[in-house]
């Protein structure tokens, strides 16, 4: 996936190279997606109205994919950038503006331009594509993500089942119904004082087969950590234990093996988080990670303007989330999509005799019931 | 940098592609943080006997580098694969054997082979290289690394100068005296009874010049969540005020800018970890990494054997660490020295008629008093 | 450079990453590029009537870049597909319609689809980009080609000028006129008789600095190499002597060394077009790039029909080119001016003690009056 | 491949990454190959006595590939930098020697450094990795190169046979053996006189499947002018019909396709050299590279020494190849072999229903009888 485009720019958009061919592509089904991150949704996102309709220009040939690169482009609808004049040379507080003018000499500064999360967008629209090839295929994987955490409030642990069927029935994106109710209050509150919050999203990520992921820097957390933390506002991300795993012993945390119901060797309990050495193990993997407070408040702050070479007080009025995580739950799940797909189509698991057969071929009768050290 | 190398093989080396010509190295410098990574060097270490010796292959003349490819190789010295020969099809729990042998449908079993840590020594060598081409540059950049967490035992929040000053003083490697003694008594009751413990490793990087990082997955903490979900055994990465963000509001959060002493527009406060935007700051960067405990243990597990189909007791007797965070330090400095170096290669902040002088230079002339907007 | 699109999709484009920032750019020179490569501008030349219109989507505030990633588009606007319909299942002799049905197991048929050289107008987008950065910067960077072949008949050597001067003001893009006229008579004959023919383009780069490419796989002539083998329709590349340099000793085909007027080194000849050891000399980059004729041609050929098992007679009645080389011309130089950007911005020449100065600079100051060997 | 290593540095090296598991690997192997690219091998080379033996240092276990990263390395042994000592700071004309020092201002002068073709060395022993990997596969992948034109005497065309069966019993390397013989005496008419001369090196691949490359920028014919541009002293590469391709119509160059006697679509004949769109065809991939003469000679030659600043008549006195061609046929094979298995493991034609099956596999079942365009 290549990416460009400005919050308040003509258009944003993406390239999407290597998706298999042979692929059924709906519109519809990366529509979905978006208008899950879509501005203005609820109550508690930004209410700026952005239909963020994506019109796909190339790769499909009667509604399947043919192999060639996605183009797809999301024309933006509703920029107010008047609202952004007072910050040209006053930098608003913890966004991009300092650091974009420092490093370029310029910047897009209407709705923060090139650092504005409205480029995830893109990715919605890239991992509704990644998540549609998966599906189609014989394995059953099931990525979903919720919000587990907003301030204070934590919501209790819950089951997959619960993520999958609770959470987006809520403006929060959290699977606890009550705990989503308390966070919405909170929220409300925060955004009444023209303040904002912080919070966390945790994920899970079913029937990612064995294998995936290789030594060291292409490994699969590394990956993740790479992506996570690409993500706009992310200051953490854990996997397994996480930053927890630092109380535990190796006796505690060590998972031993067992042989499964089918006579397959399987870990018997999952403190690894689904990753052992690298490398995908078929477990669950899960995962989670913290977003800072949305820096778009409309509360008084200061700042300098570098014109005047005097001190400034702003508000920052424009239509801003006062809280990120449950816009950010299918961003965080498009890029776990992604994720799976790349490596599975880089080859996951080998088969010893596997130039014979099938180079780079991902492989799931090979599986290590007697992975035989030759 | 390229790698390769297993644990008990005949050598482990890299080669370390990009680096400045001109550059005096002395292979010393390599070797002084290689003793710092070296196993056997405290009781809270593996005892394996290995000098860890590096040679210099290629990419100096004269003592000072060309601008070709540094290669290096270090031999493995003190390989005892036998006691590893029980665990050829019975995978140790948690380690990367199960792993590796399920993908590749083989494995290096001596010592772990490719998936033993083993691996960073190389990064600590070429991270020697990067350190030492920016102690002979004209920025004042100082990154130190120390252990910050060894189980439930936290060591007080301390200034920059005493974990440079105290960190190398003890075994533990954490810059407070006090909490450092705690910590190596815990290690040894674990070690004592075979088993192991977990802990954290916090890091700050001073002087790193403003505009490194490219937005959005070329961001700082994209790079950063990278290279430390890379180091093995790390679970979890945070940067600023990491995980605890979550419970920031935007106004506690947000950093005002102000003029500095000499006029320069600077943020007044640092809760934004050095990074906005995905770029630097020139704040200071810090973050902290946490290790899971070491999955090698003496202490009776259960794993199954796959030849034979049935369960087995192992007992992990090599010599393996009780603890991992003392000797990742080096290696989280490495490779901290390296990203700074690679971005700045890149090079950083832009100066507005940047192609009719320098294309690509970091420019530091041009600090951001007035960033204009053209 | 990432691309997208197909010859009859709804759309082609591309999206431009790592674009100096502070560039001022018209949309003009962008389309004065194209239109040199559009189609139905001379008789030489398809009657598809593109107007071939680029949109700049993103990466421009107030006409300047703004280091941010530049999206472009160009909407399709005179695809007529049916008169590819008789050959989705009966490829075309020679052209990609085989390969990519074997290779995806579909194709986007019409026009060719992706394998069309209508992909080629994103280069040129691209490539007028990369010329206006050269353009405005300090050094007098000028690239040409021209046609100097055609069939059999070839042009005389003519000057760099008279290639710039003329090359542009007949169809054929020869700089050498009578030849031109000859060519263009030529092509018309094959046109006539339903056939194409094949020719070349020879190219030079003037004023392009010392010390641009990396030994080995990125050599500037193996960038070339790579470049100019991607243009669609070429089975050929040569630089400098070319493949002449065969029957050429070394002594005869040395270029020695001297001291030019301002006392620099410079090589007296320039057998070696521009290229030493990989890496720039000063002196001017020449070469020459062979395209086969269109293999889309109205005579009839011999094909198979795989859905009726039978042999099929085909006339590929579209609207075609019947000679390549004449809008070869601006791809050509456009990947050229794309090749000497990149190699830019890496950073060229290198200071000695650059990470005090410059980490990445392209210096002119050093030149190499005096490269020391330390 | 990732390589380091000067021609006179303490050795030069390489790491293989992405080598499948499970492949039997003897040292021997690749010996074989680098015996026949090592210097002193016979009157035409250079005197140079080097083994060139290979260690392999990782990735290997009890004689299969683990996948991990092949480490190797080959010791130089035979180098006498004195003889290089006046060109330090005199460049010796057409070498690397300039552009070096002019670029890093630096450069390793012993033997042409970084420049030597001694780098050549460690492709020769990647490559008979990855010929190891395709001789056993199920594919019947045969590469063979010859040297057919030296000066102005070339080879008649002989068969792929005539190639492979006398090409390597003759110390020029040309598969006609009566033209071998003259082409000897003409490399030691030039020898005596202190000069050197050029020539070309003719290559065939058999057996490569159908759909190998991928659309433009990774076109099969890129990859190709990418690596054989890379092989120093070449200045031209060409397939198919090459340079000459300009003289043919469209009619007489296109390739109808016909069923071939298993029922399968098949070219007819093989202008297009063996690949359409960027794509292999299943048929035998042909081309030429031409080599520049030597640039090393013993002829008295002219420069100048920029520590005098005076112009300097020189003597290049060194052990060196009279030409080149002859040990550039194992460096050429090696290369199309690594570029072979590369597309191969990217994963070649695809199974339209290829996710169900297996992500990323060449599958040969799936021949373009009926290549349905869904």
């Amino acid at each position: 996936m290549t990416t460009f485009g400005e919050s308040h720019g003509e258009a944003i958009g993406c390239i999407v190279s290597g998706c298999p061919s042979g692929v059924e592509i709906d519109v519809k089904h990366i529509q979905q997606d978006l208008d899950r991150r879509r501005p203005g949704q609820s109550m508690v996102t930004t209410s700026r109205a952005e239909p963020d309709q994506v019109s796909l220009l190339s790769g499909i040939e009667n509604g399947y994919t043919t192999g060639a690169p996605i183009g797809m482009v999301i024309y933006n609808k509703d920029a107010r950038s008047s609202k952004y004049e007072p910050f040209i040379t006053a930098p608003r507080p913890s966004h991009g503006d300092f650091t974009y003018s420092s490093k370029f000499g310029t910047r897009s500064w209407g709705g923060g331009g090139r650092s504005s999360a409205r480029e995830t967008a893109n990715w919605v629209a890239a991992g509704a594509l990644a998540k549609k090839v998966l599906l189609d295929s014989k394995y059953d994987i099931e990525i979903k993500a919720h919000v587990n955490q907003i301030g204070e409030i934590r919501s209790p642990d819950i089951t997959f089942e619960e993520m999958v069927k609770n959470s987006e029935t809520n403006p929060v994106r959290c699977g606890h119904i009550e705990t989503a109710s308390e966070m919405e209050k909170l929220i409300r509150n925060y955004q009444t004082e023209g303040d904002s919050i912080g919070g966390t999203v945790y994920f899970e990520m079913h029937g990612v087969p064995i294998g995936l992921g290789a030594p060291r820097f292409d490994s699969f957390e590394s990956r993740l950590g790479h992506a996570m933390l690409s993500v706009p506002a992310t200051t953490s991300f854990e996997f397994g234990l996480g930053n927890s795993a630092k109380t535990y012993t190796g006796f505690e945390r060590n998972d031993p093996f067992v042989f499964g119901d089918d006579g397959l060797v399987v870990p018997e309990t999952n403190n690894h988080g689904g990753i052992q050495g690298g490398i995908t193990t078929g477990e669950i993997i899960f995962g989670e990670v913290a977003f800072h407070a949305p820096t778009s408040i409309v509360k008084k702050q200061m700042t300098v303007d570098w014109d005047t070479g005097e001190p400034k007080e702003i508000q920052v009025t424009g239509r801003h989330d006062p809280v990120l995580p449950p816009r950010g739950v299918p961003v965080i799940e498009s890029l776990l999509y992604m994720i799976v797909l790349d490596f599975m189509l880089l080859g996951g698991r080998i088969n010893p005799d596997r130039i014979d057969d099938n180079p780079g071929v991902y492989d799931t009768e090979y599986h290590p019931k007697n992975p035989q050290n030759k």
